[in-house]
């Protein structure tokens, strides 16, 4: 169906993407305008659009979708006028499944489906892995899809449960999908969050006041409403609020957590905190690790702003090299252009960063970056690097070499346009034109996260399928379309 | 949930309105660009929004929804390029089921589901009277309707039938619905128009060049595109298009036709054909009976533009008294203001019309309406001609009293808003404050549309029920709602 | 400089059109609405844009102009409360002078000046036919001209002069002005209106309560805000309004009034007073000659709509032919297509106007237009009568040849696009392929428009430049730029 | 007059704000694309609006104006078609002098004017000290400002200089005005820049290719389009640059050097150099200086993100104790809400900072900041602080404290809301409610600018008026407001 977005030109488009965030509020006024400020702080988790379904019992149920950042949108009177009630989710997205960088206006979420005992929304952070095959059986069964998005068989699969109340029949829904999930929900009063089984992807309970609660992808987001943070929903628990009180639940069979470890190294916020641990300091401790690993002699550690800047600072600190800002970013950079000149189409990096030429200047510069995807950023930073006087440049990335895509919620290219997925890392080395080029091991990332063995590679603490090629669930749906998984060793 | 449009503020409100215009075209190039002239020639019976969807063999179905008219939207080329193909139907709409004068962009057809078999898009002409029943059946089922409009059930009905294509779905699900129904459909390769068994709304077929079909609401429609006028769509008959060729099919039990005698009177345009004869004559011819029925001595005969106009040269004509324009229309008037002042609320039909003062000082005038419905507009016109020194004003009507709301697809107040269910002519004529008031009588009205006998009580030829309270399809919903019909006399 | 709006792309380029209306109001609470009434009553004279400068005792002057139709933009309660006060002029307009059809905000009127002793703001409908020379010299001296208008000159001049207030300012300024102009302009207590000395565009003055005035292009516009017609300002008479009182002045000396006879024609609405006279009698009057000049023997009188109804009506009158809507008008046109496909852009008046085919057919048809300009449109809609079947075709125009363009204040061709300057009348019958063409003859054109002897030609009572190809007021800009005026006979 | 855009609700409104940018370019293709680029690298100079104008032999003069970041507006190739031509120049603003806030797009640079000789474009970055003075007499002789900025003087005069080309009017003009100016300029061939006789503010030469140079603001613009920094223009000195050749004039009489030392504090970019000197370096050093005079036991050195990063690392440095993210901005903030909810209005910093809890809790930290104006941003800090369970919090302050308004160029608040105008040191540090506040000191600050002996008390090397309240150009339209300057000690 037709877009109603120009395609995006991404900039950044040299990393590994997350794709939503989610957030939900009861028991406070004005619900949605809580859910507004917690999806600003979530914005880094999706920036192409956002939705919001409130409810209030004499209104009902209201929703609004919008295209770009909750800031421009959601916090306007007009609007959030429309959006009245004690009961709100919300979403922002940035698309894996659903039609990519042309995203329509429909297949922004919350979903929305009117069941015979009253209505409910969902907002969905993962990516379900047997979508098509359950899109099909539905449609074979009557079932209309509005839009390309995985997660609308969650809402059929609900509609037609024959169970009688809301969270049984997500209960149903939930238990015929394979994949990630994070699902936070709502019915005219219940407010509901659900992890799947190996809590692929986060979501964290916070309370505010006496009565409220919160539901978010991540604790920051707790912080900007001033909610307390309580607990994470643990991997296959539903948690149920109403009337103030929360109910836990356990829908699914008992499974071993498999937390996503990319959101350690990039997704998260660094003033977030995953499993008990702030995601700052685990960044910084793995800067530590890789001083250890990948020492070498040089002038200064300069981070690749700003998601490298955790970790050059671990960096410098244990290998006592100074820090410094040799790349400056533009802090008025958006995602996307509409209908580019040619110049700025090619402009690329430049647009967005700019060496601190002083401080470059004779220097041999350890360079940390938070992760190397296609490597194309990579090559340009290092060319802007030389051209600027840098004697030596030595590359330190703070994960390992990203191989594998990632079919649980993260936007990652086709397998044959991952560098690592093509090249040793000397391979890689040569073709960025480094000096040096090293990636931190996935033992020296199980450490910095708090693993003190490192990863027990029979049964590993995290979901590292993109570095590991190991899959903790089967990705059915692309495996159907041809993809192979890593032969067995 | 929530509307996308701030509320109209209409001044035209003292009309009956017609909800609804389709049209649909297969075997010509850029078969959307048809479209959308043809919908621009039937805006009339829908200002609202309009909606297009296309299908092409490579880039499969696309669609566009748009609020406004489709002379704003549906013009320009960026829009249209997403909209290729050679087989595409639109529709234009004022909402009467649906949410009212606040329509979400998912309330606006056409309607598109994707079935096993593949796709389909309905655009709908008429009202469903049995469509709270058969909705409520459908959730109870698991399916999730998008919209607040009645017509969806088709679609959802579709979906669920067993049959193996999508015209055998149709004749499905057309069978569990009552009420009045002009459907055009498609498929990948199907064009398919139907009329309910009374065939209340209208449908016409055209052709285009050698392998082209088009099907239309009028044939208003017709001319613009340059197609040649084949026949109607017969009622309870349906036309299935495809490769050039034209299937009639009889899904329905026989039943004797019931057309909307208001098409005559006010929907259509004076240019269409409808029953094989010049809408425009027949309100010309109205004037004509009018006079007879209701002459009386006087200096002018002025329309009270732009629909009063035919009848009022009938009048004059018959009668002998010079036809003038009394009263002047600014042509810059839409439908809807948003955010009006207060006096831009207040201003109500005099941003609209003038009444021609040196024409109209010191006459005896006949002024020549469609209808009166609340009455609330022929006040304030009688006020302005005496304001401007007329010295009688005596209204002649082209319709008789309205004093029962349609369930047929047109937006009718409630029934104690008609003026004609709660005061007898006299008593009208007191509260408008004229000198005198006739309306044409239902038997002049069947002579004017070519029933030479008048009306056939025992079985009316037209479908009258806002004259006469007998509505030939029981309107299910309504009487749940509360709504009694005219006891039997 | 650059354009704000896309080229339009106009179906009824085949007029000549109206520049510009005006319209100021004084002495009433919140001035800018009334003036946003008047101004769509007016926006027959220019539909590009328009714009409103109100002054209020405590928030001074205020502005806004926008492009589109009053209607759209001056009706909106968030704009007007910027506008407060009870002071306040306005402008509609379509360029003439200026980047034509490429109207940049700058070039849409008020015009504005600070000056030492207050601000004043004009609003101008004519045209100057010495602004090059103007211009070029204000600039020598060191004005900044901020848009391309003619009318700006008229500000700049002010600006300049040593006289000590506003009023006597512009006496001062438009004492150097050659050409047609009607100007109302205000400073923060008056309200002033001034019209050239041959009167060549209208303007009215109006009463609204006690204390209030308003000045108006024309009458219909004070009908619309309630107001008493009280008289035309005189030509060469400027009023000025202060503390509800109207002075007159004669700033320039006496010459005798020569006023546009096309307003007559075609620019003014039909429901306006001009020169103590209907302009809608004087059309049917125009009617009535034409039947006698140029009788012919046919089946029906038909108007195209809408300008030529009224001459249609006096044409069947006189001729006894009855009078029929043989060509039905699409509401739902607006003046410009932003960016339209290429079937929009061939569609031409196909997309206005639709035959009545039902009633053609057949028949030998008098087809009254206003005027015939380049021709297109003529021979299109003669094309569509005899497609649908029409016997004959008979054009009657009720005005004479247009063979001259129009400097004062009209957007028309240049010369040698006028048909009737490369043609005879017997030239353009056969080029337009009607069985007749007549035009009205001058005598017969003045008769209808009060003129019991017809035209003075020693001293014509009408500018007739367009007609008659004599120019009251010599257009010094067109003669440098390389015009060739009439020889003399 | 009525602006155009909803007021601005700044939540970073505790900073001084640096009001334009400046940037022009000729000799090469699409001038206007590399203006957009070098406007975008200057984006933090003024954030409200921008301007371009371009010249092209063939289309003349073509100008664009709009609000918001050039990236939303200057990238789109529809727009940058309409900017053709080897030469143009462009702006962006934050309103210092004109209409605060609320500016209206004819407020908007670059101004243009045509003269007699041809038309020429200028753009400024600083503020006319004597502008109302120049502004009431320029309209006593008859000049019409078109905006309310203070920049329009300047074409004003020259428009009514009596030279024979554009620089030397320029000239003309620019000896008239006092203050503090960089101007960029164009003529159908020539760019040209100039600076004040005390060069207050930046203005750099680049070159692009063999033939083309560019002048900006900073030369971080430079490095965004490739260009090479030659040097910067000198204070005083008007370059003309016309076919390939810079030609150097010095329209002034010689003064001292007075750079605003708050470019190197705040406003300039880290990655520009400034005086032969990086300004990451001179903040960095800030860091150091503050250091040594304002040493304190403590954990942690936290910046202020993003303006006291570099002091912080210096301090770091320098101290030896850790650097660390205490504080996290959001990426997704921009200026100004449209119409915000009262929550929004009341969230203040939040929306924009949250702070890292799990690295804060406990420690005594010091927090570096590049200033403190109303003191209402730090208060806020401080309490997020302590109630993520800091133990300690200690400011210290990149600049001196900054007790008097800029007049040259800057948006300081009135004298009376600036804290240190108010308090003593000790006063601010039990305001802010802080363990210790120490700012650093002049000397220290001139020193970290590559003073080695510090402040030349007798003649300052730089303009600290913000701290000394020595304005080395007599701020004469404030004296006449009222402003006091300090009393001679």
């Amino acid at each position: 169906m037709t877009a109603q977005m120009p395609p995006a030109h991404p900039f950044d488009d040299d990393k590994l993407r997350e794709e939503c965030g989610v957030f939900g509020v009861v028991g406070v006024q004005d619900a949605a305008n809580f859910v507004a400020l917690g999806l600003h702080a979530l914005q880094h988790r999706g920036q192409e659009a956002g939705g919001i379904v409130s409810h209030d019992p004499e209104q009902g149920f209201n929703s609004a979708r919008r295209f770009g950042y909750v800031r421009d949108n959601f916090t306007k009177q007009s609007l959030m006028e429309t959006l009245p009630g004690p009961l709100a989710i919300g979403h922002v997205r940035y698309s894996t499944a659903g039609s990519k960088g042309n995203t329509a206006i429909r297949d922004v979420q919350p979903f929305f489906g009117e069941f015979s005992m009253g209505g409910a929304a969902i907002a969905h952070n993962g990516n379900i892995t047997n979508a098509n095959a359950l899109r099909r059986e539905l449609i074979e069964r009557g079932s209309i899809f509005q839009s390309s998005s995985d997660s609308e068989c969650i809402i059929h699969l609900m509609a037609r449960s024959l169970q009688q109340n809301v969270p049984e029949r997500m209960k149903d829904a939930l238990r015929r999908v394979e994949g990630a999930f994070s699902v936070v929900a709502m019915t005219r009063t219940k407010l509901i969050g659900v992890r799947d089984p190996l809590g692929v992807r986060p979501l964290v309970i916070g309370r505010i006041g006496d009565d409220g609660y919160a539901l978010s992808s991540e604790t920051c987001a707790l912080d900007i409403i001033g909610a307390e943070f309580v607990r994470e929903v643990e991997p296959g628990e539903m948690v149920v609020i109403e009337h103030g009180h929360l109910k836990s639940h356990r829908p699914f069979e008992a499974a071993k957590s498999r937390f996503c470890v990319f959101e350690q190294v990039y997704f998260s916020r660094p003033d977030s905190i995953l499993g008990g641990r702030s995601v700052y300091e685990t960044r910084r401790q793995i800067g530590v690790e890789l001083a250890r690993e990948a020492a070498v002699d040089a002038d200064l550690v300069c981070p690749v702003p700003d998601s490298g800047t955790p970790a050059a600072i671990g960096f410098s600190h244990e290998s006592g090299i100074p820090y410094g800002m040799g790349i400056i970013r533009n802090q008025y950079m958006g995602r996307t252009f509409i209908e580019p000149t040619e110049q700025i189409r090619n402009m690329g990096v430049r647009l967005k960063l700019n060496v601190n030429r002083a401080l470059i200047k004779g220097k041999r510069v350890i360079l940390v970056d938070d992760s190397v995807v296609r490597g194309t950023t990579s090559r340009k930073i290092k060319d802007m690097l030389l051209d600027a006087g840098a004697a030596e440049v030595h590359f330190r990335i703070a994960s390992p070499p990203t191989a594998w895509p990632c079919f649980y919620g993260v936007d990652t290219p086709d397998r044959e346009k991952l560098l690592a997925a093509r090249m040793s890392e000397e391979e890689m080395c040569d073709y960025l034109g480094v000096d040096s080029l090293k990636f931190i091991s996935l033992d020296g990332l199980y450490r910095a996260a708090g693993e003190a063995e490192g990863r027990n590679n029979s049964c590993p603490q995290f979901c590292d399928a993109c570095f590991s090629g190991e899959y903790p669930v089967r990705p059915r749906d692309m495996i159907e379309k041809g993809f192979e998984l890593k032969a067995a060793e």
